[in-house]
């Protein structure tokens, strides 16, 4: 399965320009060839806009943001999937903002919906209230693929619950700034390593606010090797191909210890004794 | 703290000749400032040597090698962390042989004696029962440490397990070979990081039946950065200095989300579904 994945500036919060630049991703993956795109996070709007912008901006998961990618997926025939800010309905939350990102599929039917669960300091905590699940594992093509966005990743607990599911890829829009750039080049390729599943890392590139974006962003197969990866400044539209992968790679996962791992589970008490 | 590391070829076989290289690098590594001296997997022994030979060299923890090691300890003033193949006594698994690894102090008193717990492929089986429980954290200097062993630290639950428990090191002797080099070069240095803690990763150089070590031992710090690395074939003695750290480094221990966890502790599926 070929996947492309979008490295761009981040849109101002001009959420037509954000959507724009997906459709025209998407054109170019679709031309390419892939059945996935992948892009960065809050890719609809750009991610640390403030409080008040993003709960401006954000909208249902079925919202008009939802409407506008799933006619994009129906054009060109490929899956997409984007961040965005999301607002609680009535039924579920209502009114709280959440830092989402959706899969939709070729035929524009939503697949995951998934709401951030690790938020990173200030600038999540400030727009954002956390998630309260893990994506689902769901299959797309011929792979059982997952959502984790940015900081996600740098819990092993969280992509190895993954792979435990039954996912043989981890997609993870990002938005991940100077001086963080050794979790595009060290902590991705070992999550893949570790778990032996492919990796998809959608990070943007210049400033937004006091942040500058490390770009970097991977394409990485299940030992932990660069498919496809991007420079740290420039816009790009990486292509990565997973051939006939079904099952995760390696050992790790039938060499755990489950029985010693508890300690993972207890409330946290963030390593003090 | 000063820790030194030994990374040198495996004695095949003759316990004499590895105590002795021990000795001398302690002696090397007391002359530098160190307080610790690290060195590889079964460094008395070698590591692949057959489980026929494993059975006829392996002592009790309280044994020949410990009381070899103890002595160089108070000679030479500083605590030392060596792997060896461990018999258990009469009243502990009596008769059972484990990679095990142990931790004494500048005073020559057993501080942690630990069996692997993630057994490797065949070479491990087939010489090896598996540890039942990880290594305590105890106090060594101004420092709190942990030991594990080889492909202990590829998984990302035993390391965070040791840093929930308040450890801001973890001490590894392996015996790591081509062509895992990148466990050197990524997974060690991405466990300082997620966690926040220190790592250190004493390899062997050089082969041993069919396996070519690949060297690139490591003395990392709490951001995943190399205070110190081996080459890939050369003998070494590293130092490493950790400068006034009592708790890991970073939001990543308090930023987990343990409630999200579960999967990690059910019964192992290996991933299948």
């Amino acid at each position: 399965m070929k996947i492309a994945l979008l490295q761009c500036p981040p849109p101002a919060a001009d959420p037509a320009a954000g959507l724009d630049r997906i459709d025209g991703a998407a054109r170019d993956a679709a031309a390419r060839g892939a059945a996935l795109l992948v892009t960065p996070e809050m890719a609809v709007t750009g991610y640390a806009i403030g409080a008040d912008t993003v709960r401006k901006l954000a909208e249902p998961a079925t919202g008009a943001y939802h409407k506008a990618v799933a006619d994009m997926c129906r054009k060109h025939g490929l899956a997409i999937a984007y961040g965005y800010p999301e607002r609680g309905t009535d039924d579920d939350q209502g009114g709280a903002i959440y830092n989402s990102a959706q899969l939709v599929d070729a035929s524009g039917q939503m697949r995951i919906n998934y709401r951030k669960t690790h938020l990173f300091g200030d600038v999540d905590r400030a727009q954002f209230l956390p998630g309260a699940a893990l994506s689902p594992v769901v299959a797309l093509g011929d792979m059982r693929v997952a959502l984790a966005i940015c900081y996600d990743i740098e819990f092993p607990e969280l992509v190895r619950a993954h792979a435990l599911a039954g996912a043989d890829l981890v997609i993870a829009p990002t938005a991940n700034m100077v001086p963080f750039d050794s979790v595009c080049s060290r902590i991705v390729p070992a999550r893949a390593e570790e778990n032996g599943i492919g990796m998809v890392y959608a990070n943007f590139v210049g400033s937004e606010g006091e942040f500058t974006y490390c770009g970097a962003s991977c394409i990485v197969d299940a030992g932990g090797r660069d498919l496809a990866r991007a420079g740290a400044t420039d816009t790009a539209l990486l292509i990565g191909d997973f051939v006939g992968r079904h099952a995760p790679e390696g050992a790790h996962l039938t060499d755990r210890r489950p029985d010693l791992y508890a300690a993972l589970t207890a409330p946290n008490t963030g390593g003090e004794t």
